[in-house]
């Protein structure tokens, strides 16, 4: 029986001959108080070490599969191995409305998948070639040796510590004002929404957000029940009129808007129309949830405040930021900068959601913003990000007929066809291997068919070109001019 | 205006000019198109290099902060640094009932902190002083080596590949039919528990469970609005008799149990009536949440196989794992492993709450995982803390006047008390400095004030013994006898 046993070279000898032994007192192919080879008999058998087996027979024993009788060797356990009546559950029947419209809404699941060998516009995640991992490194090995032990133990649902406060000064840079604010780390931007959701609203109330906007925050909005009310974005931000218009009308429990590289158009919303935007909403008493999206990815022009630093010593701004669109999103950090009583309540909604986001994860980014390598990063990023975004908008100019292309910063461009299905589009690019985003995600009506999001922070200027003119050709074919 | 600043030795000097000018551009004191002085002048007056002042200053040109205007200088750009009229929220009135919930139910707000001095036997977490930390960072370089750029940049909603299959086999080892079942990657128990109730139950659905049970537990089925229905726990594990009855009163959604050293009882079912409690929760088609909880942390007896194990190529149970509660919970790894479909959705919900467990975490713990430390450690592990169990067991027993001292492994022991009140008790300890967790709180109704939770984990034997004998002179001033 033994001698079947095939031992690999990718794991630890112990280890296998442990698992092999487990799996055969598991299938009841080992009986209780079965006697197995001695050590010496199990090593000549298995060419392996005497020390090998006894080290496996000590953890078998450890682990209550094995008893030792001294002086008579090893016996397999009485375990009772049974496998009961089967029991099948139909779970399509057990999920509720809330795990059906999860699935729904799950993009990934169902939009266009990439293939090997296609040109994809679909990501706006960073590229990680451009990530700087020896300064990662360094900076987890200085947090593990100034406190390894701590951060790998439980920390706080509010987050690390130091994180928070470099964090409040971050924000403080931003012109934000801080008193009686506090933050509090989430597992990124979509997890800070969510919570920010979960704590203040109930199903049917009203909010106000742009159209389109943030293809998760929609998701995360319908998930809530929400009434969603989406404005129009132009060149400069939202139509204050519109907004004033539906304000008037409706009543609203909260507003969502995305100023800065405005997802997915790429808009900035100007100075003076931040500073409109929020009078009407402090009119109507809206508390204002602002995403700091891609804020670190200017390219070009003057600094803006983000609106919760219009807001002043005010607390009625929710700000929710996350460097994942920038860096590491794999590690999946984000805060929220609210009001501290806010923050009070949504740290405890944390805590019951998922305790806190890894100490490991916040101590490390901590010690890689502080160190200085942030900065370095950003720098060099924005030069690459901000080269292949000028390329990119060319090409599009060039190549795709259109009605508008959109996009100040950031990782993507969106266009605006004429008159052109961008599924239909995408069907047929899809066919010469190129996939893009169709824009209709974007929208919280069933406007946007017209509309397509490219991302190209993943992609080669080579491609950008190569992708762009089939785009271009496939528009021309349906009927698109220039 | 420039020599009143500040430079410390903590960070960098750039960026610490650079905010301090960014800081004057915020508040006003330099105004748009203000000239800057000379990196000359400032370097000298600031007693730093030149290039320090340089890069300075080409960072705030990179953010938009100033200008440059070749062969003139550096000036400041024209933000718009406007703080509009103040506008205050009372967030208290903003929070809906889930939030207010939340906050009433988290305990580590409203019960007794830990202050320095203390003896605390609040804690079940691991002692760090056991984690082996260059065995960790052995893992994080090796995985940095193999995949660092794919680990930081964004992963997949069910979680790290390697790790997913790795503990598919490690279920296996336990025992489990994995045909059919799928993993969800987690952060923790926690989140795990949460994610199928999510997609699972509505409010008012009935639930099942021990009682009493963990509190994060009764706490997230509260948050659920789900109707806790809790059946007495001895000895072997639930009373099977009340179990019946209840299901032949009520109709149940799902059940939850954790049969192996349960929390707060430490009791471990027996393997005759996990087979019994399958089967009368499947002749009321009842699926069954089965809790891991420190499986890994047995000390002593034959291995009993999970109820997930008895069910064989059934899909009626869904079993939540988690290491945390042995090693590392800092970082935030559990999972889920249920039947696919079931997978599916959960892996749509993951999805939409928080995109996916860090990436880096799960790979750094698979390479732990897979390269022996975690074996290694849990050897150690088991028995540094079956000493203490066993020493903090003869504690009680000699100190503690009771009517039963539960545990038969794990990181506690529960103890019941002749007629005293365990918050009274709690008071007269506190002012001693000797704290635990009061036994109310793991019980779905209002028992359990005569119970208490002592965690032994982190603490020294020393500490141990006079904890515990502070703990029996103040029952016994209470009047309570041994």
């Amino acid at each position: 029986m033994f001698s079947n046993m095939k031992i690999t070279d990718n794991k630890f000898v112990y280890i296998q001959l442990k698992d092999y032994i487990k799996s055969m007192i598991l299938k009841g192919l080992l009986r209780a108080d079965e006697k197995l080879p001695s050590s010496r008999e199990m090593a000549s058998m298995l060419n392996v070490s005497r020390n090998t087996v006894m080290y496996a027979y000590e953890f078998l024993q450890d682990e209550g599969f094995v008893y030792i009788k001294k002086g008579k060797g090893t016996f397999v356990s009485d375990i009772k191995v049974s496998v009961e009546e089967k029991w099948n559950i139909d779970w399509e029947d057990e999920i509720n409305s809330y795990g059906k419209l999860s699935e729904k809404l799950d993009i990934i699941k169902h939009e266009t998948k990439w293939q090997k060998g296609m040109i994809s516009f679909k990501s706006i995640a960073p590229d990680e070639k451009l990530f700087n991992i020896e300064e990662f490194k360094k900076s987890f090995l200085n947090r593990m040796s100034l406190e390894g032990e701590k951060v790998l133990n439980y920390g706080y649902a509010k987050g690390y510590k130091y994180l928070i406060e470099y964090l409040l000064k971050y924000m403080e840079n931003k012109g934000v004002d801080i008193e009686g604010k506090d933050i509090l780390i989430t597992n990124g931007f979509t997890e800070g929404f969510d919570l920010v959701l979960t704590c203040l609203t109930n199903k049917g109330d009203n909010i106000l957000c742009e159209n389109p906007t943030h293809n998760t925050a929609i998701k995360i909005m319908k998930l809530h029940g929400l009434n969603i009310k989406g404005v129009q974005i132009g060149k400069k931000g939202v139509d204050l009129q519109e907004l004033e218009k539906k304000l008037k009308r409706d009543k609203y429990k909260i507003s969502y808007f995305i100023p800065s590289y405005h997802n997915p158009t790429g808009i900035v919303m100007s100075p003076e129309n931040r500073a409109k935007l929020y009078n009407v909403l402090k009119n109507y008493n809206v508390p204002i949830i602002e995403d700091g999206f891609n804020e670190e990815l200017r390219y070009s022009g003057t600094h803006v405040l983000p609106i919760a630093a219009l807001s002043g010593k005010g607390n009625s701004v929710i700000y929710i930021g996350s460097f994942s669109k920038v860096l590491f999103p794999g590690i999946r950090i984000g805060w929220i900068l609210s009001d501290k009583v806010l923050t009070g309540y949504l740290e405890s909604i944390k805590r019951a959601r998922n305790i806190h986001t890894s100490s490991l994860d916040q101590a490390v980014f901590y010690d890689y913003l502080k160190s200085g390598s942030f900065h370095k990063y950003i720098r060099k990023a924005r030069k690459i990000y901000r080269e292949k975004y000028e390329f990119a908008l060319e090409c599009a100019q060039k190549y795709i007929p259109s009605r508008e292309i959109l996009g100040e910063g950031g990782m993507h461009i969106f266009i605006k066809l004429k008159n052109i299905d961008s599924r239909q589009l995408l069907e047929k690019c899809c066919e010469r291997k190129v996939i893009f985003t169709p824009g209709d995600i974007f929208y919280v009506d069933d406007r946007g068919r017209d509309t397509l999001r490219l991302g190209f922070s993943r992609v080669s200027e080579d491609n950008i070109e190569r992708g762009f003119k089939i785009i271009g050709e496939e528009i021309e074919k349906l009927g698109g001019t220039i």
